[in-house]
């Protein structure tokens, strides 16, 4: 019983010590945490799910979650000391779980391009949101925010498993890809040259058109150089008082509104 | 000298308190953490700005606060001490300062009501994207987090004094209130009965009217009573594999949709 009972412990461990960036890497694998992460990434990406710990608690509230083949149950305490975020539900999932093969760029129509994002919430939002919103894509420049990292996965809330992420490549390289699939790169940008609810005097980009959205960081915006990448400068209007939107605010209107658009 | 830095401590000990909510009900005051925030406050609110406590850094890097007639020094200590989220700035802001008159509904052509929204991140995010979309108030209907919550002020990064904010009425007065002022109120709903980008069937909604959109909780949207006194329900579409909004993207699509077309 001690053997088994060591094991588990060395088990748990290794699964705690993935909240290192190091220990990711080295593992390739990764945290979910929270219910609706662990469910998509049980729907949509079991064969890379290594295992799922649950409390008993969680375990009745998510029979969804617990018929899952690999389910480790542990202790409220266990759970708790794993992850302080995890409401008794946490998945192991193989970073190939997420697909960020540059093929996925073939044939796509809207796809959102974050420049050196480093606010994991603002990354994972903005994800998120790219899912509901159809896109077919999302890339990480480098510079962002480590995609495995469990703040930006729980952000997600499981979209994470829906669309393929890219990762690795700067802004310019990000852009050649976009373009040499056949879509037209617009920064969106709060001094944009055009307003995103009024593109149609001449020379104005058509939403209709395939399209790459490149946002920026929240603080700081695109560079000067990153904006020179895109074929057109979009401002989302501010008509109250507020003096800027939030990266993720800013990235809903223009992805929500290039579905409304290409789908009319 | 002893009786000058007693006085003090006795000060900031009073600043400190308002942390807690029945110390801002008694007092009156709230506290703005952060620079965008009080930087806001300065400039849309400055009578009723008691205070601004700033750590002289924060005085170097922010000269537009820095030069406000009511600023005390603090020790970069003494403002950690006070807030652990204030980047240097706090300000002790009286409650009046946030319009809260049901008169700010006359004229209205755009209202963004939350029922019983008890994140503070999201209805801070909301109010945000409501002030940028032109809204011309927000209803926080009673059972919602507390407006001059630490946590929503921060989240809504200064367009708390932008718009008028109603709280205290539940979401059935606060629809008649609506309604009164001319407005024809609209559910959003992930089950809604409209698309909201395909509103062009016999009988559905006019975005180009004055409206008042009804949102619900994040985890429970809006209930079956709530759904009720809207004129109609309309769904924000989700595209992608993304199970549900979270409330802060559906309200931004909905808020930004009605202001493009009233606009256009």
């Amino acid at each position: 019983m001690d053997h088994v009972a060591d094991r588990l412990t060395e088990r748990l461990r290794r699964v705690r010590a993935l909240h290192q960036r190091s220990v990711r890497r080295r593992e390739g694998r990764f945290l979910v945490e929270g219910p609706q992460g662990a469910r998509e990434a049980v729907r949509h990406a079991a064969p890379a799910v290594r295992e799922v710990l649950l409390t008993p608690g969680a375990a009745t509230r998510y029979p969804e979650i617990a018929g899952f083949e690999r389910v480790q149950l542990v202790t409220e305490e266990v759970s708790a000391a794993l992850s302080a975020d995890s409401q008794g539900v946490l998945a192991v999932v193989d970073a190939a779980a997420v697909a960020t093969d540059e093929g996925a760029l073939a044939g796509a129509r809207l796809v959102a391009v974050l420049a050196r994002v480093t606010d994991p919430g603002n990354a994972g939002a903005v994800i998120r949101a790219a899912d509901a919103a159809g896109a077919d894509a999302v890339v990480l420049t480098a510079g962002s925010v480590e995609l495995l990292n469990p703040k930006v996965v729980r952000s997600t809330a499981g979209s994470l498993f829906h669309l393929p992420v890219l990762t690795g490549a700067d802004a310019a390289a990000s852009v050649a890809a976009v373009r040499a699939a056949g879509l037209q790169v617009l920064a969106a940008d709060g001094r944009g040259r055009w307003d995103l609810h009024a593109l149609d005097g001449a020379g104005a980009p058509d939403l209709a058109r395939p399209t790459a959205w490149l946002f920026g960081t929240e603080a700081q915006g695109l560079s000067a150089d990153e904006r020179a990448l895109a074929d057109a400068t979009v401002r989302v209007p501010v008509h109250g008082l507020a003096e800027s939107l939030n990266l993720a605010t800013a990235a809903t209107v223009c992805l929500y509104e290039s579905a409304r658009v290409q789908r009319a």
